[in-house]
């Protein structure tokens, strides 16, 4: 039988015998009542690795996104945020529909936004618009290609937010990704943002979870949001182990899937069928195939070599690489690119 | 070492090994594409045992119940429940700032509404009212002391719901406690209800999940919901094997937790520090202790036993038996609520 | 030509000669701007005249209402209120819509809630409820048959509110019926409400508009609030200099009104067709037909002796008395009850 | 006394004395109870002038938009729009406060989209997505500098949104202004659009008012929605009156307005404290000043001459010319901004 390459998302990452032996070890309990043991230790495992006073369990980055959203804002405010943002892009319509709150779309260089922008974007007091409450960045972008902020750029735009009273977000959906291409220290990231959503489903391997961390009068009123959008579970140490497991096994191993991402473009770049590629600077390869070329054609022919892709606007296409890519299937890969 | 009995919530149950087993051999793929086998197998399963035509697996009842309102009301729009409703009392105002819709409150008789109470609360056509849109039930009614609505009752609420067009939610927490105490079939629920909310975390022991039920339709715009939300998880079969471990093997032994309440109500009709029983149905002990005793006070001295218990109002103390209750707690429990 | 007599509401007035000439002499100015000397006098003189720091014109005491549940709660947040109550009854469902907060709903007598009623409905700090933030009361109490709180009750639950940290609002859409029935001073509700909504255009007769009071840093969100409501107009010192004039010379004849509704219950008190009057305390009048009467019927057979009256409920009929209610149209009013 | 000419915006007119008498001798009635003679008959005198079939009197141009918008859409769904619609930057936020509802922002060509531009904005059906329902179009365009959209341009926007079941809504704040522009006729907007906003209290010159164009089906639901914004007003004809006289006196009139506002841009154009102007093309002229001059500083040496005018951003001026502008305020005007 031939294997699936799915370079479709890091999400469809399969725990390893060794993970689901953590987890079917783990210790729970009923987590409503704050007394599965091992969801507090990711909790706070996760808190310390970030810098920040505490953590909230959640099952998916885009709940942990929603809740520190809904935390920060409210009705007649506005978030700031790059137009490819995932909070803005992917979530369902969420900061309105969830949060009432209005969005200022930047654009950015590739998902990231400079501080100047930020600081223009921010609105002056008046009643005919919204109040600034939050600036929102996503470290890596995804639609930005796996581009990532630097501590110093963070840095930059956290002080423009403390200038101007606004809380600062971090959705971390690929926040390892950018710490291991960036050799930066986590722990550096608490002195800088209100709260971070760190996702444990995509390039760190786990099947389930992502942490928002923050103070611990923001996670108190995150428990809130959490209960109301029906995000408190019960015994899910379970999964809770699986992340753990992950944020002690599989950070590091990451930068093998920049090393594969990095060879994709190779390939790429000299490919007729190509017309550019985003930079590849982490996990992920966004290219625009040329006119002739159909983005929904293109993914059937993949599909035919066995290798799975996104469709990611008209004529681009997404791979994002992760530990069920094996070097086989990478070999594979690059051969079928090549001989398209 | 001394056990607790922890007979706060059946939320507090943990897996025994044959359910743990179960998770283990779990297949499992990105349910956010739809690809998690288990997952898939658990939402047909739930479906066909309640007549239903489709489900989708969630994190909590909670969050079941909030995407049913939200399916099917919106703003301007009112839901008709009783007062002691979950989808009110217990799920943080979710019904206003999820679904931004009213309530029309209902003092049923222990938690449970009569037709005529439900027709007498629908709106005119006037603009100075919303627009009833939803009936919500509660099925065994946790703060009527589990008491619970029979096929003809739920008939005959559905036969005003489907007169006036208005949706008929089930709230089915505890939906196979009122199952197996009234001998009733599940499948004849498909034909009231247009959406029922099953919880497998209380009474039948797994550790994490519901399932919606709907039509297709319906089923298709709560994925919508639950992926705003963030209830969207990846590799969550885990989860749904212990699920369907506890539909195939957890069910029938209910009664056994109807037992265990009956004997409490025995017991405590019989104390002097106890004023009145909810007369007990299923697994729900609710009574009212004399003006003398305070609740907390009451709750302390339990917890000196190794007992937990939760209060739940002034003077009021609410037990809920369930498999964790073994035999020897059973004892030990009536055996302290005789001396105290 | 038989003249109306129209009793459906003291909405119904139209302006007297007198008020007309007020209005086209008032100067008008850009109100968005804060421009309009009309409007501000009127927002001034009637914060002075309730002991407030500050006013807000609008259109509507709807509007006044929505603006100040809106400031003062959000979501996640519960406002305390009678279940009669016409913010909660008549206001569209607005409290979940606009401010997506929850309500507890209190049975009062007659519309009016107790210190001891406002206090058991707070909320515990538990996350599994909205947080109370908000009690509202209604003077005069419109499905209460015009009942009314004294200033003493109103201390009583201003009490609760400061020792619970809970704002107190006042829907004073008929707050001068209640003033001159119990011959209070109108400055000493400063001392016990956060904010207050006064409506000009029901017994004071003005054609359009309410003004919202309360401290400068609430009437500044709420300024925010009526804009984006869109309650914000620009040239509306026509309509202020009507309330003006309904201030200083209507609210004592309201008296009139007074004696003329308790004429007619008096009437009604005699009639075989009558089950009930709630008791008249100023210029509401609701009876309850005997069983063999229909409200409908009841109202067309008014209609056809040339009263309009509004049916309340099953069975039930309102009157409201007020400045266009002439003494021949009462003379005849109380003939037609007599003859019925 | 020296004159103010206020060029700040075409809001600030007032009531001529033939428009006052017209106000004055206005028939009124209960609104609520849609018996005001005089508003039913501006409601049908706008709805027939726009090939409508039914209308809505409200007390601003911001509730008319967001009616329509809060009828259109909703919760999990999107409105395309310019980035520099009013519905967006002026309403407060809105979008999302009052109607749950995300945006679409397209970068047109001062505030106008192309067809390509709507079309390429409309989400796939995924549920990662909001759903998108409304397509909002201003005209004129007001941060546009007046610019304003042809029959034709509407026409192709129009199939787009047909095509694509899309609901396509028109701020006519001042829609006049197109129209006297282009020389086109109102009637044919009726073909185009599924709800228009025509505000009466901007160019035309009454003082308070815009009303909301529609289906029959769809203002019966803007109705309701009007009640829970608080927009319902009692003897509101007297408003409605000065609408039918600016309607019937002060459309042609306009391009007196679009005279001067153009003899503006041409002493502008020459000035070497100007950078650039927006071509102007109706009754608005934003120009930028050079890098040496301040907005602020700029305004305020303006208003030492008796001269109002707005900010519009950082170096941006607005002009608005309206029938309060009289040929000596004009004079006087181009007399200044040729010395400063």
């Amino acid at each position: 039988m031939i294997e699936i390459t799915d370079l479709r998302s890091d999400t469809v990452t399969k725990p390893t015998p060794e993970m689901l032996q953590a987890m079917f070890a783990a210790q729970v309990g009923d987590d409503v009542y704050e007394e599965d043991p091992t969801i507090n230790a990711l909790e706070a495992k996760a808190a310390a690795l970030f810098g920040m006073e505490a953590g909230l369990f959640c099952p998916s980055g885009t709940m942990t996104n929603q809740i520190a959203i809904k935390v920060h804002t409210g009705p007649l405010t506005e978030v700031i945020c790059d137009t490819t943002a995932h909070i803005y892009q992917y979530e369902g319509g969420g900061i309105a529909s969830n949060s009432y709150a209005s969005v200022a779309l930047v654009n950015g260089e590739r998902g990231k936004m400079t501080p100047e922008q930020v600081e223009g974007n921010i609105r002056p007091d008046n009643l005919h618009h919204p109040i600034t409450k939050l600036v929102a960045l996503e470290n890596t972008c995804n639609k930005g290609g796996g581009s990532y902020y630097t501590i110093k750029e963070i840095a930059a735009i956290s002080e423009v937010c403390k200038r101007n009273n606004l809380a600062l977000h971090l959705d971390g959906a690929r926040v390892f990704n950018a710490l291991v291409a960036s050799g930066e220290d986590s722990k550096d990231y608490g002195l800088y943002f209100d709260s971070i959503s760190v996702c444990l489903s995509k390039g760190l391997g786990a099947p389930v979870g992502s942490v928002l961390l923050g103070s611990k009068a923001f996670i108190k009123q995150s428990r809130r949001v959490r209960k109301v959008f029906g995000g408190g579970m019960r015994q899910a140490g379970y999964l809770a182990a699986a992340c753990i497991y992950a944020l002690d096994n599989n950070i590091d191993r990451l930068k093998e899937d920049h090393r594969k991402a990095k060879q994709m473009e190779e390939v790429l770049l000299q490919m007729n069928y190509v017309e550019s590629v985003l930079p590849v600077e982490t996990n992920i390869v966004i290219f625009k195939l040329n006119q002739k070329y159909n983005d929904a054609a293109f993914i059937n022919t993949l599909a035919e070599q066995n290798i799975r892709a996104s469709a990611f606007g008209p004529q681009m296409i997404r791979f994002v690489t992760h530990l069920d890519v094996t070097d086989e299937m990478q070999e594979h890969t690059l051969k079928v690119l090549k001989t398209l």
